[in-house]
């Protein structure tokens, strides 16, 4: 086990009926909120008018934000920056999935921020985050763990580069999940909550320092068989409670540190390379992730075939001795999963051209440097890519 | 799921060499620090020089309070309440295991107490915790998770009446555990502390509200399978560092909230009657869980079988298709195990007596009041104890 430092204060208030809760739990915080939402799909379901009803119970007076969109981009976070700035909110509420939590996130760093700084420097790690407003969120989309980490995404659409800020001070305070807020997510989207999750726990399994990690890969499988069995259940049945309960509460815990303490450095090339498709092209975030992942694997595999076999061996109970064979059948399962649920599994099923390879490489090489993975060259990432046609 | 509220701050400070930041963390609340320890085994190993040099680094004063006992009784806390009281202290270093930390933990909510005020009505539930001067641990016994949670165990030596307190005010705020200060740790106490480790899984596995916990369980047999692999290898190797940090972060996880978060109210009668046997006879905890676990487990097995027989499936890989045949056999593989690593079995093996079970089962069934398992009376509690013989 390598030496690490675990620290997660959010606290989660987990279940029906639960976003009564929010207005007292931002209170705790503060009286003005900055209330970041999407696209409005909120409002269809009743979402926004309990969450409205418990701020106003809780004396919070609410400035709306709406308008984050899937793979939120900087300008819109710009504009946030200056309404929660101008308006003098002393916290930030996101209800929301990944995205508007993390634009509720980059809202909360650039409010405390110079105003003159370029909040893009924080992306590139050139410059530290020094502070944030507090942060409150209710899950709507059950994927990012956004809602229980420290780190968020954003796209700056010049240059379309999809990167990351890690800090502790964008920890959300309190977390409301309440699972039958899913029921209304589309089979669509519930698909790629299931492969951005289990993204999430196989390159956690595979890209880290750590050669024995029984605990932690026994963690990653525990959470991979629970998300592809609920994720068939909720398929069938969108109102399954436990079975959206159980994909509720392991998307949190899959990226909330859990399953990478003691893993050392770990690194995440399926999402570097999901990050350019999606800031390119904008493309779904699962629906890319779908799509390198297992070709990243196909590349990977040769270099650690028994753990790759093992994953086989563990999810798709492959019974094949041969651990070449076995990692082999294991990523072949794993693509027909992903296909089974409605997620794309090859760059021209969201047409994508074999002749965008070198520039999504090009895009995706950049990130690499930015996240310490110097050995992912544009060359490297083109053989990758030409995995994934 | 059920619903739950799930919220763990402490920050966990994890590896080789990481004694040394114990000073600088305890500054984050204070300048002048009790120091509450065992018996003595810290100066024997080197422990308790590299936390004075780390608290002098950080110029915290530091007030000595030494001979806490495995057991720890109320007496005790007392004392240091007084002791804490005078000098004022602003902070409580703990340094051992479970006793260590409870008794900490203990005196730190006596110190913020009303001095008239009888101690006891905390743990009887009686009275509201109502605050605590923060609690640093360092960790060298794994097993309680004590580090990581917010309840403490106390004896109360009138009456011999073993019971809890919990309150977010004892999680403490740091904690860090090095691995290679459980070299030192006796064989006997390894296998204690699986024993402690693998019961705290167990119980909350087949003693709660939620009939479908399939990510929940699977933790659970992680966990296990991890701890039974790591003690076995550490009591052929003491200083086998891997093995050691295994054990010690499942310890942690075994009982900080994590496995039990969505499964309601979970009982733990197999801890209520091994605190019994402790209070009375000053039986090590794990030695008493080693006798009352498979006991308790023969009784309630009949009414679940399938749950039963799942765990010896995963645990044992045992291939009976009856649950109930499987079921049986996974208990005696349980005991078998237990017996292997040396922790006993039967009460006869720790000299008590069949003629003892009555005042036994007397004295549990009282903590069974306390803790809400009304189930739990005098005769069944009897008849649990006779599975125990």
């Amino acid at each position: 086990m390598q030496n690490f430092v675990f620290e997660n204060p959010t606290r989660i208030i987990f279940g029906q009926g639960m976003i009564a809760r929010i207005g007292s739990e931002v209170s705790r915080c503060g009286t003005k909120a900055l209330f970041v939402y999407g696209q409005g799909s909120i409002k269809r379901h009743g979402i926004y008018n309990q969450v409205i009803s418990s701020l106003n119970e809780a004396n919070i007076s609410v400035v709306e934000f709406p308008g984050a969109k899937s793979n939120p981009v900087l300008s819109h976070v710009l504009k946030g920056i200056e309404l929660a700035r101008r308006e003098n909110v002393d916290v930030i509420l996101a209800v929301g999935g990944g995205s508007v939590i993390d634009t509720a996130k980059t809202i909360a760093v650039g409010v405390k921020a110079d105003p003159r700084e370029d909040l893009w420097e924080f992306f590139t790690f050139k410059k530290k985050i020094r502070g944030a407003i507090p942060i409150f969120t209710v899950v709507t989309v059950s994927a990012s763990a956004s809602e229980m980490n420290s780190t968020a995404v954003i796209t700056k659409e010049e240059g379309a580069q999809k990167l990351i800020i890690v800090s502790p001070f964008i920890q959300p305070r309190s977390s409301v999940l309440d699972p039958t807020v899913l029921y209304s997510l589309t089979p669509e989207y519930s698909a790629y909550s299931a492969v951005d999750i289990i993204t999430h726990m196989v390159e956690g399994y595979f890209n880290n320092r750590e050669p024995e990690s029984p605990l932690q890969d026994r963690l990653v499988e525990g959470i991979v068989k629970t998300v592809m069995e609920s994720t068939k259940s909720v398929l069938n049945d969108p109102q399954n409670y436990n079975a959206r309960a159980n994909m509720m509460w392991s998307a949190t815990l899959a990226f909330n540190g859990l399953t990478t303490a003691g893993m050392g450095f770990v690194s995440f090339p399926a999402h570097m390379m999901g990050h350019s498709l999606s800031a390119m092209y904008d493309i779904a975030h699962g629906a890319g992730l779908s799509i390198t992942l297992p070709g990243w694997m196909i590349y990977a595999m040769p270099k650690n075939p028994s753990k790759f076999a093992r994953l086989g061996r563990e999810i798709f109970h492959i019974k094949e001795k041969d651990d070449l064979k076995a990692a082999a059948e294991g990523i072949n399962h794993l693509k027909r999963w992903f296909s089974s649920i409605g997620s794309p599994i090859a760059l021209k099923e969201v047409n994508v051209s074999e002749a965008e390879i070198g520039r999504i490489a090009e895009n995706a090489s950049a990130t690499a440097l930015v996240w310490g993975m110097e050995a992912y060259t544009k060359e490297v990432i083109s053989e990758i890519l030409r995995l994934c046609k």
